[in-house]
């Protein structure tokens, strides 16, 4: 990573401890990134001369961050140049779009979004200047013109960054064309699949059974009852596996686990399959495939990652004019204790088996969730998920989360982003809050340098090497 | 405001953060006093002479903070001079009233009751020894004295206090008798009244029809019937405005809203009526008329804030012997996501429409709150909310809130308060919090200067001044 | 205690601060140990000759803190000689289970048991090397060797930890045989039993009718129907209380309250002796048993101690091979409010009750249990408990809790630990804890440095002897 701020940043602003956290910072900032669950397209790595579009394109339009907080302050979606469902017109010019971010640009201060796109600025494209309407197109340009550079391809971009491993987040039906060209080119990144099945497990998607059919298509395997599904699923994880999949991932609104009796299984799916599913029967079969998921994890060994507690496209008539992810997603409270009850006693100390949770209702952190990972060997917390990625998020975190889970039942960090840019800046910040928090440690006589050291390494590096079974 | 304790109080004491902070707080404190959610009485105002009464009368009596920490500790409401209802006797010498704070005022170390009254004493009456048994009399004196000079009148006050505009709280049947007297009198103070229709729609009210029976005779509407009764609130409303009130307030148990068929709302309110609504009447006639109150804000575009979450008179034989407010009252959970998701669909992008929501639940401020407000164009965050109005509370508010939400989704402090003395202080409290918070965010570089000196402006002045729309 | 880390161990690290909060830490090191809460064998004090066993039996075996954690990585329970319920083979070689720990020691930092440990080996064995797969055996060897010394019988311990008075927790079936071999032997130490009857008032605990059963010859009161039962329970207060106790403990899953009809508690009482009661009429049971042992509590005065909120033995296969207390107990969310509210509504002001809540739910330290202890007149809050009994934890409880509920409805700390020996260790952390509190209340002028000193007093000494009505 380039030069950056000053070298104390972000830290606790105490002399001894500035010290510390500096030098512990300085020891992460030479480990490779490892990034085990984002939302980059592998399309950017298969061509090898892919190229971001404009400035707006790549830090505006598809970014929710950026989107929600304008949206929140009367800036219409259409000002955006998001694209309607129904293809009515929206702002195409993308200097103007620029000009708009830049206008509302002083909602982001002390967000994380601020931070990540000063960061990027100042680290990537080398832009210290502030952003705003005076400066805006100046550095449009600038960034603009950098893009256009032989070094600003993804791939390159890669090696910049010092990336040793990132996985991408691909649905169960995909035929993962990308990643097998990237094996193809003989491009020495490594860029590995998750399998992520959301849209043939919960019964409630949009076309359930065209979901299904799509998923026969990829399989291979006819879907006309609960077992031929099962088994689709299954011949799709080790399609997954065999190219480089180590994880599956899993979003569910709430945890909740419980095995039905075979015919109950089967009268429900073919209800779905016929398109009359209840949201009872949904509900239902959530919490058995959760337990099926989690049955083939034991078997197969990719580690399960479940994420909790989004109530998704809250605004009704947003979600009706421009569809999915433009920031309307809101976190509802979430029980994990008895939900997971269920599956953690069945497969909880299953040899082979990891499941990392994320949640969006930090009230569980220290009542459900370090518990549960400070006992089951199965159990890992990830990282503070979406709005918690921030610096008062990763801090309260670890702050209630250690004492109890242990360090060596987290995983580290994640970016969870489809920005691919803001990667090294969101790793580099969660590196600072890491060495800031050891410092405090160090200094207060918590532990000493030696297990600071390691700590730091652990978190930066070989925690989610090994939980998320990158080091094989 | 006059001279006070050290200049650095309060503030986190690290040499280099404490001068920011100072800075700041210097910058807010030229600035004048938004209060755009009190309690205060209006009539204060509309005589010209008004003299409060003694200082146990001015600042322990009506004053339910300081009621519950004493009754916890088992001193008698009576003791402390609180009227009962069937009339029976209670303290009446005043000063022995005050012996009685001073024999238990170690209760207060570190609470904010015990901050307010320091610095009431200090900045209000130039009071800097400490309260204790020995010391009681003398301050007594000392206050009782003060508040006969002619520069203790409340207009007097309000001058020395620099405040702005006030904002009281006043039941819709009200005549705002109090408030015309006061546009007649010609004194130059700004004080509005806010509509607040608790009692003429939460069905349990006692004697529900009799507030109906105040509502007709306040309106001059006969309210026969579910039609005439929300003609009459919407009468109300315009009265309300017509006297310069600019937002509403609605408490509730619980924010849920759901609208019903007009048909459903008939038959409630005709139940109602005759004294026969069920308790789960009331309940969905609460989410049926929070819709209805937001489409009023969205028509006529008074702010609508919103209160969620406190079980009222928890004590019930205490609230049998001296009725409500008394301290009794204890916060219950609460979920916003899906409770207001009805209200929010309809009417969270309405371009007039302003929501400010209050909790006194913390877990749902990075939960819910704060993804809502960042949402949401009508959405905005209250200050934190009566046992949260303290140092800690202030702080969990904004590092919980602030990255989410944005500054901008957030409204300033309000002192929510009946104690017309403690205004001054409560704010100053309150912008020390933000100057301490916001020099923490230069030092470790998260903002620039520039960018804190103008959020301290915003969160002093012209957030509340916006978001109440009192800069019209 | 003797010399321990440097001086400024575990403060926060500003230069003035740090003074405040080492002389508030001096003070507090000179009191007693009042210990209202643990859960050591009695045994331990009425064998004048008593003996630890092994470094593994004291420190390893019977601690699940330490057995969770190991677990949680994949530690065997078996390899950490735990007993198993079938008698099978365990690891028998305490030399080996040292040595296990001392392997997976690095999961231990920044954890309460790696501060613990560390403590306990500096301040109790004099061991400052750190406890590494090298130093393993010998540090066990000095260990073992301490323990053999004359001077390391508990009741040597029990003088050279200045222990003023010490409550074990005992069930209400109990001859309390240890604790009346105690007071006939003259020493001097002061070990006083503690009533928890959850055996005999959880419907659903195995066996129930046979807990009855002891219960029976335990009172001398034939045990026949709902009426002999209360007479019995009366009967074992009052033989507890004339032993010495002043407490009571009742651990319940949740904290509902709520009176039965005298025919209704018949008619449950009578199932469950027959073996017929369902899960409802437990609950139903437990909430008529708390109105009912908070009713004797205002009779007899024992002070009523209420754990809510975890869910025992998670982990059912573990619990099947192992039993209970080896560290699958996980919390879940409570609601304290209007669970309370009967209970409180009736008792809360009475003058000769007191009742302390512990919580793992900390999202209720603010919004209920804080109001609730700033109102009642019986409510007091317990020490952070179990998980949060932790250096972060502790600092939470004091941010949330203080400024609403005040200093003086809380009751100082317990160790609530079975191992005696990390008892002057526990009660250190905590201490320093509170210095560190306090001192940054003195140094942001909250409160002067008097007001910090007789906090101090009170949370090291004063609050727990009062509280616990332990002063009498």
């Amino acid at each position: 990573m380039p030069v950056r701020g000053s070298r104390s940043r972000y830290f606790t602003p105490i002399t001894e401890q500035l010290e510390i956290a500096g030098s512990l910072h300085r020891l992460a900032a030479e480990l490779p990134l490892v990034c085990p669950h984002t939302h980059v397209d592998p399309l950017v790595f298969a061509d090898a001369d892919y190229r971001f579009g404009s400035p707006s394109e790549l830090l505006i339009i598809p970014d929710h961050y950026v989107l929600r907080m304008l949206y929140s302050q009367g800036v219409p979606l259409e000002a955006l140049g998001v694209p309607r469902l129904d293809g009515g017109p929206v702002e195409s010019d993308h200097r103007r779009i620029w000009q708009t971010l830049a206008e509302h640009y002083h909602l982001f201060r002390g967000t994380p979004t601020g931070l990540w796109l000063r960061e990027i600025f100042e680290a990537i494209f080398g832009i210290t200047r502030k952003l705003t309407p005076a400066t805006a197109q100046e550095i449009y340009d600038q960034i603009d013109e950098s893009l256009r550079r032989p070094e600003f391809t993804p791939r390159q971009l890669y090696q910049r960054f010092k990336v040793e491993v990132l996985c991408t987040t691909d649905p169960a039906t995909s035929t993962l064309e990308h990643h097998q060209a990237i094996r193809n080119a003989g491009w020495p990144g490594r860029i590995l699949p998750t399998f992520r099945p959301d849209s043939v497990v919960n019964l409630e998607t949009p076309n359930f059974a065209g979901e299904i059919r799509k998923l026969s298509a990829a399989a291979g395997i006819e879907v006309t009852d609960y077992w031929s599904y099962i088994r689709a699923l299954e011949q799709r994880r080790a399609f997954f596996k065999a190219l480089g999949a180590t994880a599956t991932d899993h979003a569910v609104l709430l945890p909740y686990t419980n095995r039905l009796a075979d015919r109950e299984a089967e009268g429900i799916f073919g209800r779905a399959l016929a398109g009359k599913a209840s949201s009872d029967d949904a509900a239902r079969f959530s919490g058995h495939m959760l337990m099926e998921l989690a049955r083939m994890s034991t078997e197969d060994g990719l580690v399960m990652q479940l994420h909790a507690g989004s109530y998704r496209n809250h605004n009704t008539s947003l979600y009706q004019r421009f569809g999915a992810d433009i920031g309307a997603d809101v976190p509802i409270p979430i029980e994990f204790t008895r939900n997971l009850q269920p599956l953690l006693s069945t497969y909880g100390d299953a040899p082979n088996f990891t499941l990392i949770i994320y949640t969006l209702d930090e009230s569980a952190y220290s009542r459900e969730l370090a518990p549960l990972a400070g006992h089951y060997p199965a159990v890992k917390l990830g990282a503070p998920w979406w709005f918690f990625d921030s610096w008062n998020g990763m801090r309260r975190f670890k702050d209630r989360v250690m004492e109890t889970a242990g360090l060596y039942n987290t995983v580290g960090f994640n970016d969870d982003t489809r920005a691919f840019l803001s990667i090294p800046v969101r790793h580099d910040l969660a590196r600072r809050s890491d060495a800031d928090w050891l410092a405090g440690l160090v200094i207060r006589e918590v532990i000493d340098l030696e297990d600071a050291r390691e700590m730091m390494r652990a978190l930066a590096y070989e925690l989610p090497k090994r939980a998320y079974k990158l080091d094989t």
